[in-house]
């Protein structure tokens, strides 16, 4: 199969993403199989307007991908309909491959870009168009099924355990009482909080962690913190965004505030659980939100997640090559010690839309994690790479860039 | 003169603190003149109620401790009183130097910091007690007079152009339209808030910065971001949390709003700018407060950060064997390239409690710093250290780890 490879990045950004482009593109370059690279303008969204970049307008600055943060070619959320009630933006797409001979199609997301990887894939074959369709997993949730892990997940995890020891070294410095509550991202799947839990290791972990995996409950809230409080003065939190009551209610979703507009806004869980302290128990607290920085911070990534990042999209490129289509990079772990992984393609039908939460021998509580969890979570975060810096600043590859 | 040397921190937490630290006591151990060295618990404040460290207690970390943000020892924020009001705290103080024969004070922070160095050192002096008293400067603000500049600020920001950058580079990530608002410390003095403007450097600066120099304008901000956002339907806005209308209210301070209590709450300036924007023009904002890590942040520390903090130490420890007092160790720059600079001893009476501001030189307008900006900037976040890892996690010095 002779024709031009096309890549996109879909989903939120992660600190990795861009290694797998450079793992796709490196690879594809090797082979007369791929008569060309494009690359998709904030994926599937971007390409349905006719919006790709060609391998000329970045191949100047393709050895700092690897180095970036974020989605360096742009990202979208775009749900694909389904083709039986509506078929016009596959027939879009169909018209594109026709008309560029595309034959080789990776997307790089989580569970939902997995989902148009299915869908396109089923639609190509079905109107008898030969093309390639093969997932490249990124996810700092680390909530895909069948692989042992998403790459950008132990970046981010490696970012939060961290900043949760800066934030706990700075959270002690005054004598006056305080509680610390830090909001991390995974709406669903808590693997980014229990993150926390690594910091635990150099005795500056968190006092309290809520994960999402388990129900919430308020009073056991007030009772757990009142006792830390009261024995050192200081409390220090983590708490996924994701946490419910068990009505299965968000706890995010009560922090209903009126801005100085008048409007009701949405705030936090930490602002939430910080002002339910102050009402009911009279404690200060800072609320700190990791925002954006937790999925595209490069400050410490993990050596290992970025070299595995490039690997998923080489394995990829050598499978399409092979005619492989409708199918995901996996990565299975060997062993722990010494830490080993082999690649392997799983069907996407089976991992679109599904999603992996911490399993529970991972958890002797929302307090406590196993030895599992860190025979699991150490080889993944261990490892630091060489960044290239130019006047104190990380090299990152720009497309806005005038000049290189 | 012989006796101890007792050292204490205080103010806000940075970066490279417990640098100076490290410098004070490596140097301290050199001199027979230093009987013995003794760290305050939370600076004077502990030390009011007998509160210190003494070597033994953290001699095995020591070697960790110029790798470690935050304030290792704890620190205050306390005023002291006029001695001539009240000069109770000051008794208890002379009481304890004399029973310890402490020869060697040495006090590491800001502008209140040697506020309390001058009043301690004329009132040992006035009490015919000889002792030695040094102030260390430290400050991620570099609002000290005098001194080139503070250890302390150029590690913070070198930690705020790469966040910036790093948030840049997420901010973009999606075609739909969306303010970015980072709100970043520095209440009176806006050096860290211009130092976003490095990331221009890599063609990742902000669209807008608002310094607490120059008087804020609504209507101003509303004409730039719309300009801005019809261009790019994206805007990236740096704020500092001190940025005051023409009135002199700080803008945070208009930030009142409801929480879900039915509490009055005082928000962010980012926040509070967002939601006019929101208001006002429709537009969808995030707010992102850089909070606590921007002081307490070690990944991208500044290499000579670093090595200025511990040679501050050195340089006040070699001074007061002299028996200098009642000076604080400046920095002269004598170049920018090669950077080249010089210790020196001035009074602290003339330090304390003054403020600098960013000089109208270094600022063309709010939004675009001249080249002065840049070179006084650059060789101060150039360089980067290499920092011991363990398990993915840097290693600290941590008075409350049990085990080393």
């Amino acid at each position: 199969m002779k024709g031009k490879l096309i890549y996109g990045q879909s989903g939120g950004p992660s600190p990795v993403i861009n290694a797998s482009a450079y793992g796709v593109i490196k690879e594809a370059l090797k082979y007369d199989e791929i008569t060309d690279i494009y690359v998709m303008k904030n994926g599937i969204e971007g390409l349905l307007q006719g919006e790709f970049y060609t391998f000329d307008e970045f191949e100047d600055q393709l050895e700092l991908l690897p180095f970036t943060p974020a989605s360096a070619f742009g990202s979208c959320r775009h749900k694909m309909k389904d083709p039986k009630n509506d078929d016009r933006e596959y027939q879009v797409l169909l018209d594109f491959f026709i008309a560029n001979n595309i034959r080789y199609f990776f997307y790089n997301g989580g569970n939902d870009s997995m989902d148009t990887c299915m869908k396109i894939s089923d639609f190509v074959k079905e109107n008898g168009y030969e093309m390639s369709v093969i997932g490249i997993p990124k996810t700092i949730d680390n909530d895909l099924p069948f692989t042992d892990h998403t790459p950008g997940f132990a970046s981010a995890a490696k970012f939060i355990a961290n900043t949760v020891m800066q934030l706990k070294l700075d959270s002690v410095v005054y004598p006056t009482g305080k509680v610390t509550i830090v909001e991390i991202m995974g709406r669903h799947a808590g693997w980014l909080t229990a993150s926390a839990h690594l910091a635990h290791l150099e005795e500056l972990g968190p006092d309290l962690v809520y994960l999402p995996e388990n129900p919430f409950d308020t009073e056991d809230f007030f009772i757990d913190v009142a006792r830390i409080y009261r024995e050192k003065k200081q409390c220090f939190i983590c708490v996924s965004e994701g946490i419910k009551n068990k009505e299965g209610q968000f706890i995010g979703s009560l922090n209903q505030f009126e801005d100085a507009f008048g409007h009701t806004q949405l705030g936090g869980v930490a602002m939430y659980l910080g002002d339910i302290l102050e009402d009911k128990l009279g404690m200060k607290y800072r609320a700190i939100e990791l925002s954006t920085i937790q999925r595209s911070a490069s400050y410490v990534r993990g050596k290992r997640d970025i070299e595995e990042a490039i690997k998923v999209g080489t394995y990829g490129v050598q499978q399409a090559i092979q005619e492989e289509t409708g199918k995901m990079v996996i990565i299975k772990r060997v062993s722990d010690t010494p830490y080993t992984v082999e690649y392997e393609m799983h069907d996407v039908s089976q991992i679109a839309n599904m999603e992996k939460v911490i399993p529970q021998e991972f958890m002797l509580n929302d307090n406590k994690m196993s030895k599992a969890f860190f025979d699991y979570m150490i080889p993944l975060v261990e490892g630091e790479e060489v960044k290239p810096y130019n006047n104190g600043l990380q090299k990152f590859f720009n497309l806005n860039k005038k000049s290189n």
